[in-house]
């Protein structure tokens, strides 16, 4: 049945998803050794499975109910809604592994509490989500303290991921009228009610890292509103290729 | 304790896996729908970590015993000993499918072989493969059928697949003195013993799919000697140079 805050909000969850699953599948091949080489790309089939069914459930939702192909493939950068965390470029492993666990923990907090949607087929979708995502948290907090209390190159390069990604946290919680009408029916979370305990939890990890949280005010934010950064284009470009150069066909 | 002509034989099946996994892997954000995608991701992971438990098992019957990840990373194109079909560069969908019929056949006869080896930790990575294989079998047999018995561009894909890739298959089932002395040990298996089978169930697959097989004799060879296309070279430069440029480094 249309109910397009629904739809919009599905869309956020599906597209964070989408495309940091699509980042992390950049390292196929490229870990530092073929054990994280299998858990990254573990990690990256977690999130698109997830997307997968997230934006089923979107299309489902809308007035002319496109698949979740047609949403994956055939939507352009201005209508993605992802947050702009999760599109910037992989950057080394320890970039890699700093945005990891500053999503991941968000996403189990955020699917934590969506196993209580009055949508059960979201809910069933967040109760799978959340066991992926306490192994995403539990892995990547594993590698955040060992790069950052490790040598003094990795520390150093732990360091500059967490300065370099930290503005683009705050718009992990920021909410607007989509998401308090879902949160007020009991579909969906208000993501606001969720920044303190994200920053409780991964402050403690990047204390045990022995990394510090820089001192800015500064928050960048319009992802929500389809204003991206040229990386989101790129690499929708790259993805989409093969499905729009054969629309409609069987491969 | 060290074994010489099974650590050889062990290069040769962990290689065939690393290789053709990291050729899978290549798909990673560009099949042409959400679940294909995530379906060549996973047969992508099931090889690459087939290939880690072969080649760790390797170090172990060298005398110098490298690890997994000194044998995956540190060694060049010519002491690679993969069969050359699984280094030919991905292609089109159509290529990639029948290349996956290809192998998954071939590894299904093998690996249903080796879960009889006196070596049982061999015998228990084969085991584990078995039922990895066997999926990889269904779904690419599935897509074969799709194509060949599909459209018309489909159908012309699909048989130029077949005839590109045929004059590589003989080479896997060349045997040598390392696959004499490991069947004769009841390690291995020869994989002479397996053409016949091999023909029989690709033969199926391909009548059902309306594809010939093409008529030549001539083959290709060279790879388990370590002669190989220049595409190797170019995909383990890609593939080495993270661990290459941090060697040693925890990361």
């Amino acid at each position: 049945m249309p109910n397009p805050a629904l739809f919009q909000y599905l869309l956020r969850l599906g597209d964070d998803r989408l495309v940091l699953g699509h980042r992390l599948s950049e390292w196929c091949g490229h870990g530092p050794i073929l054990e994280e080489d299998i858990a990254l790309a573990n990690m990256s089939l977690d999130l698109i499975g997830e997307a997968t069914l997230l934006l089923k459930l979107a299309g489902e939702t809308e007035a002319n109910g496109r698949s979740e192909d047609g949403l994956a493939y055939f939507r352009d950068s201005i209508d993605y809604r992802n947050v702009l965390m999760v599109e910037l470029p992989k950057g080394d492993f320890g970039f890699t592994i700093v945005r990891q666990l500053f999503f991941s923990v968000y996403s189990l907090l955020q699917m934590d509490a969506l196993t209580r949607s009055t949508n059960t087929d979201l809910a069933g979708i967040a109760a799978k989500a959340v066991k992926e995502s306490r192994y995403h948290v539990r892995h990547s907090a594993q590698w955040v303290i060992t790069l950052g209390d490790g040598t003094e190159e990795s520390h150093a390069r732990a360091q500059r991921a967490v300065d370099d990604l930290w503005r683009y946290t705050g718009e992990l919680f920021l909410a607007d009228d989509v998401d308090r009408e879902v949160a007020s029916a009991g579909l969906g979370v208000d993501p606001s009610t969720l920044a303190e305990r994200w920053q409780a939890e991964v402050g403690r990890v990047l204390e045990e890292a022995t990394l510090t949280i820089p001192k800015t005010n500064y928050m960048q934010r319009g992802g929500r509103d389809g204003k991206h950064t040229e990386h989101l284009g790129h690499m929708l470009a790259e993805m989409q290729i093969v499905a729009r150069s054969h629309p409609g066909a069987s491969w």
